[in-house]
């Protein structure tokens, strides 16, 4: 049996997360108790809210402790078994997080004859039905609507345009850098894709939503959504998802133009995709058939090897990346 | 025929507005028109919105323009009338604003039996239908949980936190020093009250809210509702109804606990009674049915004479008056 490899949280980032943060450790690999699977990794997820796990603030979920191994969602196969439900050789879904071998009960199949693997932890996966959920039932966009989304190239605003785009409204991409927004408006057929970087977010908006924005998809917070707020329309709503701006920042954005919530009646509403963990089966159907119609593309960004990830964290969570970020164990 | 007196805006405040904003003028009382009803007004409601039209923001309705009779919603009677709809001596609620006389079309006949013409203009008018539909139709308090509510001995307040009591919810009301404080608990009937002046608002809240807050109907804006997403509870609700302690203020204030909306799943939504304006009969007779039964109290604030006015609306905007602000001018 293989030794496991495995990344541990080894301090609290204060600001923006760094490479000492983090200690790669090698251990014996578990022995199964009964009902336990042993999984080996074949990907593993890196995503934004890693950042707020690191940091021990009040959250929806715990924070990770110091010494633990680093959450994260990998999809990986099943080398040993001491549960019926599961056979050498199943592929599953797992929450083993940054390591390359794990005993676990808490694991569901996936079909690699559907989708390649990986996309089980973006399309398919949790990114995938938070842009499902929180453009449905949150934003509850209508045909002719214009809808923005914030990191719009990535694993969520990638999704949650071109649905938005299937329900027949127009749609406003914000990334950062003419490469990303070329592919956001080009590969995922977005209206119009402003580069946050040149500056111009306020003037940028008001061109490319000439009639105002009636659903803000928010990733990123901080000054991009006090810019948007400017710009909704009368019965409005946003779709409060992420804060990535916020994640690394060490004093939080002072929102200034919260006014606008009153005189527009702005709805805004915070979303964690575990609240709709019942409904998961309906959106992995309707994102596998979009998918499998050819009305939904997607993109990975591939680091190689374990011992990268802390680095390809980093690299997120300064908007480096393009298209899902994902870590190849193996 | 008398002449009527009426106050227009001389200038926009910058900052707080002071009596110097408003000038006192005579003229003839206008010629009706076919159609149009001469209404004697004998009630001036005051209400925090009249900050807003008095600048010229961008907001949901147009602002008074310099030399413009302020607006203002009135209850009169009908002197004289070139209307089929409407006869000398019917009482009538109108938005005929800061004068004594006034010619027009848009009125609705009020019943004086039913309750004090004044109650047209509170608990029975636009406060107290703010209050019904935002707790009733963005708040949605359930049995057994804790609503909070802002400027807690004001028109709307009192209203909300009487209705959040009868539908079986835990009442804490926010207000300004302890005569007001004591008026809340003692005469409404809330469960608790805290004194914002006391400057513990953090504190006094978590002792209030031994649960958290479910609901938060907010009539102030800024440094409390920031204050206040701290005590959200999981998929809790922020009525946005008022941001009274910003009308003033130069510069806006900057909401920096945002990451809680997120954290907890909380719903802010802006409201306007407009919204509802199909449904204000439905709440008419909620608010009268509640009063004739005695479950609902409310206090009236009253300056005599139109030329007090001013100094009226200034003293509100500071939080001075106590219930329901009145100008008497009859």
């Amino acid at each position: 049996m293989p030794t496991n490899r495995r990344i541990v949280l080894a301090s609290r980032p204060e600001g923006a997360a760094s490479t000492s943060n983090f200690r790669l450790e090698e251990e014996q690999v578990p022995t199964l108790q009964p009902g336990q699977v042993l999984v080996r990794n074949l990907w593993l997820s890196l995503d934004p809210y890693m950042r707020g796990r690191m940091s021990d603030a009040k959250s929806y979920v715990k924070a990770v402790e110091i010494g633990e191994v680093m959450v994260g969602q990998t999809v990986g196969e099943v080398v040993e078994s001491r549960s019926p439900q599961f056979a050498k050789g199943d592929h599953v879904l797992t929450q083993l997080g940054w390591q390359l071998f794990g005993a676990t009960k808490e694991l569901v199949k996936v079909d690699p004859d559907r989708a390649p693997l990986s996309y089980y932890l973006g399309v398919l996966g949790m990114p995938g039905m938070t842009a499902y959920f929180g453009l449905k039932e949150i934003g509850q966009p209508k045909p002719g609507e214009t809808v923005v989304v914030s990191a719009a190239s990535g694993a969520v605003g990638s999704v949650v345009g071109q649905l938005a785009r299937i329900a027949g409204c127009r749609v406003v991409g914000i990334a950062g850098g003419p490469a990303k927004c070329d592919y956001v408006k080009r590969e995922l057929g977005f209206d119009a894709c402003i580069d946050y970087k040149a500056g111009n977010l306020d003037r940028d908006l008001k061109e490319s939503c000439p009639k105002g924005v009636d659903v803000y998809f928010d990733n990123v917070g901080g000054a991009t959504l006090d810019t948007l707020l400017r710009h909704m329309n009368l019965f409005s709503r946003v779709v409060v998802c992420g804060l990535i701006s916020e994640y690394n920042a060490t004093e939080p954005y002072g929102l200034k133009n919260f006014r606008a919530v009153l005189v527009n009646r702005i709805r805004l509403q915070g979303m964690i995709v575990f609240d709709w963990k019942d409904r998961y089966g309906e959106a992995l159907k309707a994102l596998a058939g979009h998918l499998a119609e050819g009305k939904l593309k997607y993109r990975e960004s591939v680091v190689e090897g374990l011992e990268n990830a802390p680095q390809g964290l980093i690299a997120l969570l300064k908007g480096q990346n393009f298209g899902k970020q994902l870590v190849k164990l193996a």
